[in-house]
């Protein structure tokens, strides 16, 4: 099965300029779903973690059935205001403007050995936040696995000096 | 395993009076995180279904892994402007407000069976919206499945007429 024939490709979406890549039609698809969550098990042996980072919403779809499938721990970063123990809070640069993400304070303990996951790689920008996050919490950070990445944003750039890797590569 | 003994209970959250409870300390726990998408899978051998629909943020954190380990299609049921393609808007209740979830009109198809999914059954408000949506696209509703449900709230009263089963359940 090609994943990247179950994804949709939608022009000057949400602004003129950007190719959004819609995974709405492989999420629907159960095979291509399977599948997709299936190589995201395979890659992620490649490293040694024990929780899995995502941030909302779309992490989460991804995020979490790897954590199942890997009996692992899953932590949500979400939007600020969003999660109700304290919590850290990181601003960042999105593909379009800057946000901040935040994540709870005990979600993670020193020396937790962690994996960034997200359904997209593009600027990686939500990464660089989770990994500061985890990082000034004392983590590990086993490295980032996504389910696309697009190859001329400078995402491996954002990330220099961890392990990256994707399933479906728009070059 | 008790699943309620990796819930964190916090008072007055968002608003005084309201109990949160926080799933957040369960999904970090790879076993408790596992367990429960566990008993869900073996609950959702009860509805005939093709489809998971849940709705943005915490629904896809247990809605997906459990598409994927029953091998079934994902549809993502978002907060207005986040979907790409042409979507269906329906209003809804929240325990706390009022507000609207959106979903692509070509996520389902005519005759499909789906299952409605969150992690808490409150009042009740966005399951009624999803179910509103998917039966105008000409779906049918096999049931709604929750990690969790608040049984002193009229969640099962909004729901009548569906099959509605919970995991964990405050009484």
């Amino acid at each position: 099965m090609k994943l990247i024939d179950h994804i949709r490709v939608i022009e000057d979406y949400p602004i003129e300029g950007i190719s959004f890549k819609d995974i709405s039609t492989l999420l629907k698809d159960p095979q291509a779903f399977r599948e997709a969550i299936h190589e995201m098990v395979e890659v992620s042996k490649t490293f040694d973690f024990d929780l899995i980072l995502a941030a909302e919403a779309r992490g989460f779809i991804v995020g979490a059935p790897l954590a199942y499938a890997m009996g692992k721990g899953f932590v949500p970063i979400r939007k600020p205001g969003k999660l109700p123990f304290d919590v850290l809070r990181q601003s960042y640069e999105l593909e379009y403007g800057t946000d901040f993400l935040e994540m709870h304070k005990d979600a993670i303990k020193k020396g937790d050995r962690v994996l960034i996951v997200d359904d997209l790689l593009a600027t990686g920008g939500t990464s660089k936040a989770a990994i500061q996050m985890a990082e000034s919490l004392g983590a590990v950070v086993a490295g980032c696995l996504y389910l696309v990445e697009l190859c001329d944003l400078p995402g491996r750039k954002t990330l220099e000096g961890y392990q990256v890797e994707s399933i479906v590569k728009y070059e």
